[in-house]
């Protein structure tokens, strides 16, 4: 079998945007256009449902500037889904669209749902014996992708937690009459994110405890813990999961948010006031919640310079992945140390082993009582967050990637 | 007279922290230092709490570079408070410690509240015959003191807030489904702040709604905008000011908000989450509040290099004016116009002018459905966000000044 395959791309992005995942959208993006075999490059509006409604940008008629600003515009410029494959007919239209624009190349950016979807569309055109060869970019800031050391999207949110933390840290810390403060950090299951606020420790600002969802939360330790530090420190700086649950399962933030409450439901977070009003009660000392909420996800101003080059070679090998015969794989991380330096490597795994699947936080990276990261945590962290991006600024304000997206014609 | 005085100067800062309080700090130190008739530099530790409370700083003892390091720390680094003086007792003191030191120089460091002290304290000092110069170095990032163009603190405020803005839109965007995002920004009385979230419109990320303190919040009016624009574009950004109020003055955060519902008091917020439900309610669209909280006050990573520098400039002016013999004066600024462009100039005015009150933006800066600004307004605020800021980064963290703070002795 010859390896050449001659047929146009298509790349859609879905899941939850990251301040990177354009990075990757880049790498694919500029790589396929620079592939002579790949005839053109398309790009799914929202993801999997813009094949399904066959809205698809011809990416070929995007000026080349524009494309590159890509590498520091957050968010997924193509659009996002959060769309489950549940019918075989659903499969058939992709199929159909596929071969009325010759796509023999399909390249899915998102998270371990996304990794499901990419894994179906590819076993599906496999059984009908239809040529095309499907990968998958991994992406997520919760950092809980199987198969892979890491995932792009996370070093720029743990940046970003890690700083914010540390300037959090000095604004707490200001008045005589002290302060507990309660940051809520994104992660439904894992902690990575959560436990990243460890790093603002490095500098003596980070939070004296640390909240994740790997470890059943008690409420009675919570408060007797945060008045004997606010008893010693006259303050008391504390990160929490969004999605830490009671030792029977409930979340946190739901157990007492109603729909009738005023302050709409979960979704809305309200964790971050909900533990420091007990803080509150407990203490009698002023109080503060803070949710770092879309911030963390979409801050591409403080993005890791690290973490954008990875997933612009995340994209990029993506490509390359296809063009030498690979179907069925997730792109994923290794890590090297190179002279005592992290060095990404880069690797893949079958998309089955991938998806659906959530890596959590080690409990041995993870303190005994459960309230802090252990330092193996930091240090798998740290080379993460590292450089300073290189963004576009005009007039003082971001300058963002602005594609014509003009409709693909068949 | 001659102009000459000899003695110990004094630094306190006061109220809530900026970004860039500390680079004027830093102005008004390393002038000080520098300045021979100036004997001894102290800092006080939490404003004039520390001076009643005998508790300064010798600034002489810290190290040159971490010093400098000030330019990009955020928050008050000395400590802040919010104290108001009550009695000539609390005046006494201040003299009884100003002559253990021979303290002969006064620099306070904050906004009306804290020019109300200084005011004060001068006020007494010049009464008894303690010859003292006394003089207010300004600090909001509200951008209500009058008597300034307009206050350190505010322009690095605004551009976080514009930055955000603009990433948030990205986010906000991204999903097919559609989305309706209310963004709570900082403001009890006046609308600089939200306002500045227009700034994102340059590059057409800006809000569709901006919602002041200067124009009663009328809820029905509110919903039937949100409705209507969520049915036009499928999406609605709404920036919001915390102190919104009711025709009849009650705050919109306030009126729902008891300490009984489990979510604190009205410090708390939540009137983003408050209002992102009801748009929800009433248009059963996915609806999200955020909270920029303290972030918006002391993320010196996104701080405008114009801001520190005009900041710096501030407290050296301050230093500048009290050696030429000025007392009972706050430092202010003008803007000039050269060759086009705009340019920071410094003058000063009487604290009596400056302190207790309040300068809200004019109601011709806010469109007539008060539901805008103007373009006034965004050609006031564009210059003072200008530049990115050269602060120090170690291991991907940011490297704060790390004074000694060592105890002065008289």
């Amino acid at each position: 079998m010859s390896n050449k395959l001659i047929g146009a791309a298509v790349f859609g992005q879905s899941g939850g945007p990251t301040s990177v995942i354009n990075a990757s959208a880049y790498g694919v993006i500029r790589t396929a256009l620079d592939t002579p075999e790949i005839t053109h490059v398309y790009g799914a509006a929202h993801g999997i449902v813009g094949v399904l409604d066959d809205e698809l940008y011809d990416l070929g008629k995007e000026d080349a500037h524009e494309l590159k600003l890509l590498m520091n515009t957050p968010s997924s410029e193509l659009g996002s889904c959060r769309y489950k494959i549940k019918e075989e007919k659903e499969l058939q239209r992709i199929h159909e669209i596929f071969e009325q624009y010759n796509i023999r190349y399909f390249f899915y950016n998102g998270g371990n749902d996304s990794m499901d979807t990419c894994s179906k569309v590819n076993d599906y055109l496999q059984r009908i014996g239809y040529e095309c060869r499907v990968i998958g970019v991994p992406k997520t800031i919760d950092n809980d992708l199987v198969g892979t050391d890491h995932c792009p999207g996370f070093g720029s949110a743990a940046k970003y937690i890690a700083t914010t933390i540390s300037e959090v840290y000095k604004d707490a810390h200001v008045y005589n009459t002290g302060a507990i403060t309660i940051v809520e950090i994104m992660g439904r299951h894992a902690g990575w994110l959560t436990g990243s606020a460890a790093l603002a420790g490095i500098n003596g600002l980070g939070p004296d405890y640390i909240y994740m969802p790997e470890v059943p939360f008690e409420m009675d330790s919570f408060l007797s813990n945060v008045k004997k530090t606010f008893a010693e420190k006259n303050n008391c700086l504390v990160a929490v999961s969004e999605g830490i649950c009671y030792p029977d399962g409930t979340f946190v933030a739901k157990a007492q948010i109603s729909e009738t409450d005023g302050f709409g439901h979960a979704q809305l977070g309200g964790l971050a006031a909900k533990l420091a009003h007990a803080a509150g009660q407990k203490t009698g000392a002023k109080v503060r919640g803070i949710e770092l909420s879309l911030l963390q996800r979409c801050a591409a101003h403080l993005a890791s310079q690290t973490d954008i080059e990875e997933a612009f070679l995340a994209g990029q090998a993506a490509v390359q992945c296809a063009l030498s015969g690979q179907s069925g794989k997730m792109i994923c991380f290794t890590r090297e140390i190179e002279n005592g330096s992290y060095k990404c490597g880069i690797t893949y795994e079958p998309l089955s082993i991938c998806a659906n699947m959530e890596k959590n936080v080690p409990r041995e990276w993870i303190n005994e009582s459960g309230t802090n990261v252990t330092q193996e945590f930091i240090d798998y962290v740290l080379p993460l967050i590292q450089g300073e991006n290189k963004r576009k600024v005009v007039n003082g304000l971001p300058r963002f990637a602005q594609l014509k997206k003009i409709k693909a014609t068949r």
